[in-house]
């Protein structure tokens, strides 16, 4: 296919499977249970920090995701930032963390006051290059004890957060290989992953802890929230007393025993979430059948092809991926600009964070295949909607 | 009157005043327009970060208020954090702020890395004793060039976070003083004060900007929620920049030019906001006349005395605080032990930040006064509802 003619033809077949209506990049999709339980909220009045609503949506979220322990939080930056707290991270720390990632992850390992170090990804998941960073490491850290020191930076490097691209889990098993050679904790990057498994079990339960956020744009939504999950009945009570502000529980006294957050997830935003969460299988098949009308569509322009979950997973198909076969951000950005005309909001992959300023001193390996593939990734709107408004009609 | 009845004669007050139904510290009052409201935010699917409901609520808060600009973020605490890094509050800074506050001013200031210096308060405003903080600054620091640098620490002094306790405006004509002489910003925490004047001007609007808090707790409630106050476009702009993940505005890029906050205030909770405004003018007359009633009921007595709106001052009486005449923990133990037992939810004032371990190294003046008004104060039942319902019926 000439060059030229690729963006109108990949916006003829959004025409075909998405149609105006859903050309948002992803929609929250809300029915009357959704009303009824925020009424609820309401007139109960526990619409703020301390609310049942809250209690009862971190239990549905333990059950579905089969973590022991649930701590919802305001947003998926704060369930990250105080997870990391828990788990001692601090001042004079290395956390690993891939450059292709949102940059709440960056930044949260930075409110901690430790410095994100920049690690690969590779092309079959999107997530982690275990076989690269193993080799990298070997070469980059020097153990020192139960520790290992990064020999250019002289700082520890502590732990490792993967992240489950678009939802579809990265290797885990790499991942916990790397875990266990220079003794690393996994914090988990499971944002985007709610409804993904690897080997069928929930992403983010293979590490100390992991963290979902709720944003509007994710696959259930409270509004704005997060949570933080982990099977470490210590590590989860260290989060809920760090996001409560570190009160000490009395009857009437305020006593605080350290600097904490304020970061508890209103009831509010948990009555919407506790509805959201009854109808998420139904919204993971209707993602997961987009992904196969969006294979068969764009089977025809044989320049890019739509990304499929690894093997050995199930994904939640959060954001469905086009990717260019060949390095092309002039072509990337002519199907960006003209599906924008077109009314769908198409989106490329979040500039890696190593080329971001704030970030551009952090400790990095080479990111050869993280900067090929943000000139290849083309996120494609993914709303459930696009389908359940078929099955609906 | 004998001390031990005292507790029993407080309960009786407020049995005949508020009864068990509004027992609860300060309870949401919410009508069918909240319910409205909170349907059509869900229709329109606007519940997340990018709403028109967020600005419409900013738009509503600056006419209250009487500010140019308002930037709506997830709770006081998030406003205070935003708004001190974006007036150049950092490491190596001190900030003065009373002791006798909510633990979350000073974890604002601490979060920034600037180190609060507690400052005393007085008797009749229940904030900033102005005239003792003068004495004791002129004392304390030494002019260098533009700045103050405190001779103990070597640190800048740089800014000064005045609190309007409970509602009632402190002093702002000697705050201002104070920083005039000091070369000091103002940064007034106003969290409690929405609806107080001081001279018939919004409190929050003296300073370079202002906090307020939507708490469950607080005159009105977004769940969770606050917001940055301010005259300053510049200021409001980088607080909006931080809020927002420092996001560069574009089409589709995603980049970030500085470490910022996931903090903006949800759709959701802010089309709470909207429908909570319109009714407080109805809460605080509420509010003021509690007070004219605990002020008749609680005169016979005479250990005790219901504070009153400082002179100059407007106050909404977010909470109604009555106070041992002189300093008793024992009584006022005994008084909150029995409201308790009585299903009345009394307490007394937040432990002052001199005594938390996590601040006892902070520089601070004397502290005499805040340490008697900690062992008088104890805060009344203080919902507009034990007023409302009565005029209901």
């Amino acid at each position: 296919m000439r060059e030229s003619s690729i963006p109108e033809e990949v916006c003829k077949v959004l025409d075909k499977v998405v149609g105006q209506t859903y050309g948002e990049l992803h929609e929250p999709y809300f029915s009357k249970d959704e009303e009824d339980m925020l009424i609820e909220c309401l007139k109960s009045t526990f619409v703020s920090s301390v609310s049942p609503y809250t209690e009862k949506f971190e239990e549905d979220i333990a059950r579905f995701t089969g973590s022991k322990y649930v701590v919802a939080v305001s947003n998926g930056t704060s369930a990250l930032h105080s997870l990391l707290i828990a788990c001692g991270i601090g001042p004079g720390m290395e956390v690993l963390t891939p450059s292709l990632t949102f940059v709440a992850a960056a930044n949260a390992i930075s409110y901690t006051g430790a410095i994100p170090h920049f690690i690969e990804v590779e092309e079959k998941t999107l997530g982690i290059d275990t076989v690269k960073v193993i080799e990298y490491l070997s070469d980059k850290l020097i153990r020192s004890g139960e520790v290992f020191i990064n020999k250019e930076t002289g700082r520890k490097v502590v732990a490792i957060v993967p992240l489950h691209t678009f939802g579809h889990p990265c290797d885990i098993d790499g991942v916990m290989k790397i875990a266990k050679e220079f003794n690393l904790l996994i914090i988990e990057d499971s944002a985007e992953s709610l409804g993904s498994y690897f080997r069928q079990k929930h992403t983010g339960t293979f590490g100390l802890g992991g963290i979902l956020s709720f944003n509007g744009n994710k696959i259930i939504t409270t509004g704005g929230g997060g949570a933080v999950i982990t099977d470490d009945e210590e590590l989860a009570s260290r989060v809920k007393h760090l996001t409560r502000t570190a009160k000490i529980p009395h009857k009437w006294e305020y006593n605080h025993d350290l600097i904490g957050f304020n970061y508890r997830m209103p009831g509010l935003n948990s009555s919407l979430g506790l509805s959201q969460l009854r109808t998420i299988e139904k919204k993971i098949e209707a993602k997961r059948k987009l992904y196969q009308v969006y294979e068969k569509e764009f089977a025809n322009i044989e320049e890019v092809e739509i990304f499929k979950e690894p093997s050995s997973t199930t994904s939640n198909y959060w954001l469905q991926t086009l990717l260019l076969k060949k390095d092309n951000v002039t072509l990337r950005n002519a199907i960006l600009e003209t599906s924008h005309k077109w009314g769908y909001k198409l989106r490329p992959a979040w500039t890696p964070m190593h080329r971001l300023l704030q970030f551009s001193n952090c400790p990095k390996m080479e990111l050869n295949v993280t900067d090929s593939l943000f000139a290849r990734i083309i996120n494609l709107p993914s709303s459930p909607q696009i389908v359940l408004s078929r099955l609906d009609n």
